[in-house]
């Protein structure tokens, strides 16, 4: 692992007779407040492709598979995501590519912040261009 | 539908080329805050048979298909989820039950507590003394 900011996180899980529950509580769980999520489904094309500014992320495949690419303006990490029961805690300033997606796959994220296009970075180039500011 | 308190919520949910995204800002698009996150997942029984006594929940089908009994010690309603830009609002004190989950169904619930399981009502007995106390 490269990028030192970036790492994966074991989400409570229980299991019995009836199936699985993993459970996610802020803060205690993971390191954020969770004031959205999002999920990406019915996926067609590669996704991401962007930074956010103040936004950190918890990722997960809560079905199916998929890749994740992280790169922090210097070193790059591949994850493959196809547990439900792990997170990729992605902080502010990670550039982020999802790819490779399964044909039932969705894409779980955690955000600590609303939505806001003017926080984030929409190209690699504009990501590097920031970083060098 | 005889219940009041529980309703449908559509969820923003966003499509193009690349496949759908939805996205869910506690308050903004759900009446509660997000504090703990939780997913029924590779589901072998019925689930749920429970009612919190603190606790709204949204309960979602963000993959495959599952139906939702709601109970408020009077009336019941039935709904079936199949569709994960839809999420049902059940307010604290409904009694839910999970049922004819799709082999690849994932139930993912939003709540506005963490657990605590000493404020729940483990079985439809316990919720009927609790309302009649």
């Amino acid at each position: 692992m490269n990028i030192k900011t970036v790492y994966e996180i074991d989400l409570p899980s229980f299991g019995d007779k009836r199936g699985f529950l993993t459970s996610i509580e802020q803060i205690k769980n993971v390191p954020i407040e969770i004031n959205r999520i999002f999920y990406i489904h019915h996926v067609t094309e590669d996704r991401g492709g962007h930074a956010h500014i103040e936004t950190d992320q918890i990722i997960i495949a809560i079905s199916g598979s998929f890749k994740l690419k992280v790169f922090d303006g210097t070193d790059e990490d591949i994850y493959s995501l196809n547990d439900c029961t792990k997170g990729i805690f992605t902080p502010r300033m990670t550039f982020c590519e999802l790819y490779d997606f399964s044909p039932d796959a969705v894409c779980l994220v955690l955000a600590n912040t609303y939505y806001d296009i003017k926080l984030s970075l929409r190209s690699r180039n504009e990501f590097i261009n920031f970083l060098n500011r």
